[in-house]
């Protein structure tokens, strides 16, 4: 499948998706969000992917929405467009949006941010299970500067990962905001110098292929996302029934037996 | 309007209310909980206000209840005062009580912590939308030294800024912290050197008042204490039906102007 | 009553449990859980004790289940042991699972990490009110290098703890982190030197039985276990009736009176 406004790599057991308009920051249009789930969509499925890393070409890493694009959107489209088809239909409706389908996606997502991150460029980051920065990257809400509002499910995502009072802060100034910054604010979870950025991003992706259980990360990420919809007792039945699985699973035997060895692991992810 | 035991005024876009008991630390009276009740009711309703500047006259910020009006209170009274006169009829119950009702009023409310902020001062602190502290503030809970509770919700609005781990420290242990130590924990969003609080307070309601739309901020300070209340499909629901309203606001049309004009933005926060 | 697998001291108002399997690296076995659920027990019923020290002998503080143990379990027993006998039946099912009891427990618990925390013994760490790290603490996850899952009801705690991308990244990586590291994520309250750190736990303990109403501890104890549970009017319609309660109390007519009377405070805990 060939693509017309991002790359698409597999290298071992990483796909790696690159936002390919840097003349526009890679500004987001239809095409480019359709191929984006699209891209997502087959990383999924691909059994020889264990891990996504998302990324963006030449300065930016996401600039928002295209202007362009926005300034012809008719209202009436907005409402229509917001509910797409289902990405995967065993997860829960709130994983299905436009944004907000990576947290059903059944590999880890990692963002490496290597330039500005902004509106929705700053949502698709916040919907990512790592953010991982080049130390020139800058952060943006932006939406109050242009008279817009907190988008696609910002305002819930955001006081999840930095807490109320930084979610506050970040979308009622729309202030731009650093990589240490946003370290310190727990935004992102590392930051990097930009010439070792993709190198350690797809180290981390090896490290989640490679030394610990696809399944395990898998069954965990699920665990993690469903969390702010159960009580602790939930959680525990979920748990429960998830060891059960995995104690008759492949990577279970293989990771009790990797120890007693003391050798390097190797999962079969199943 | 003239009022007893705060001060109000009113510069530009920015209404200051200062707790004005300095001889009993800003301690809370009935009269004072009044007279700020009124005063965030008039600055909410004041076409002219953008954002509102809370701090203290003298030392401290706000040392708690008045004891002397603690002891004569009978307990009948305590439960009757709880649920008050609602603040605004179209927001939630949850933001109408005796010092919750900060997160219902539509204007972004900045919490210049200039000395102690204990026991309720701190409740009040913690549900404004800012929080900058004086280098000087202290900060404690203080309830469990007089035998008190976790007092008119702090239990769930602390951990929501700090966390539980946090929460449970201050709140149990009752112990003193200086502003670098709330700052490492979040619990306030910057400190500054005293004689530049509220210079930096004032800046920030600027920012707020000019730098974005007023209407922006109005939209997603609601959708910021909506999120507690909310699945992610149903903050995205709000945010796709408020995205709709905003594209046709006065503010968007401005939010646009101003980017591709390059000239400072002119928001009439319509 | 005497222990096989741990230690239980009483001095003054503090219980001091320690997890006694040095040479197993204080690795869990059903029998070593049964104890330290009694031990729990005992401290909570036991007047004279005000707060609870859980620590571990030896080098680590508790290196998970023993490996021993798993292999021979049956998946039917996993299901089966899941939700034990009540700890407390006036507390919610949530705080009642073969592991998330502690939050039941009437007094704080403060866990002394002395070494390695991993596994279960790191979710142990987590269902504590306090958490003191020796400097030699190292703290992992390590369901996922075994082929496990996010197990006992961690999905959900540990976010409340460090937000939710910490916690996808020491789930998903399963990667060791050391007491600096996990004190930058808020994962522990404080780090001191291994050769302080049952003293300082010690001495938190004290403050919290002498300096604080032990009433005042116990009732805002609840009060944050239930926060996650509740509505913001939930907690204040909660707080105002603990707030009654409170006022007609020994603990109250004492926080006043030493406060007036500028004296230690001689807490009943009534």
């Amino acid at each position: 499948m060939t693509f017309e406004q991002i790359l698409y790599t597999v290298d071992g057991h990483v796909a790696t998706i690159t936002l390919n308009r840097p003349e526009r920051m890679n500004a987001l249009t239809r095409i480019l969000e359709a191929e984006l789930r699209t891209a997502i969509e087959q990383a999924g499925r691909d059994e020889a992917v264990r891990a996504i890393v998302l990324t963006g070409a030449g300065r930016a890493f996401c600039a928002g929405m295209d202007m362009e694009e926005l300034e012809v959107l008719p209202p009436e489209d907005i409402r229509a467009e917001q509910w797409m088809r289902p990405f995967d239909m065993n997860r829960r409706a709130d994983y299905q949006t436009r944004y907000s389908y990576f947290p059903a996606a059944p590999k880890p997502v990692i963002c490496a941010i290597n330039g500005a991150a902004a509106g929705l460029g700053l949502v698709m980051a916040l919907y990512s299970d790592f953010r991982i920065a080049s130390d020139k990257a800058v952060f943006a809400t932006a939406f109050a500067k242009r008279g817009l509002i907190a988008e696609h499910g910002i305002s819930w995502m955001l006081p999840r990962i930095v807490g109320h009072a930084h979610a506050t802060d970040l979308l009622l100034t729309s202030r731009k905001i650093d990589a240490p910054e946003a370290l310190g604010m727990g935004l992102v979870n590392r930051v990097v110098p930009a010439e070792r950025l993709l190198a350690e991003a797809q180290a981390l992706a090896s490290t989640l292929s490679a030394e610990v259980s696809p399944r395990s990360v898998r069954v965990m990420k699920r665990q993690l996302w469903e969390a702010p919809y159960q009580s602790l007792g939930e959680a525990v039945t979920l748990a429960n029934a998830e060891m059960v699985e995995s104690i008759r699973s492949e990577d279970f035997t293989e990771g009790v037996a990797h120890f007693i060895e003391r050798r390097p692991a190797r999962f079969s992810g199943r």
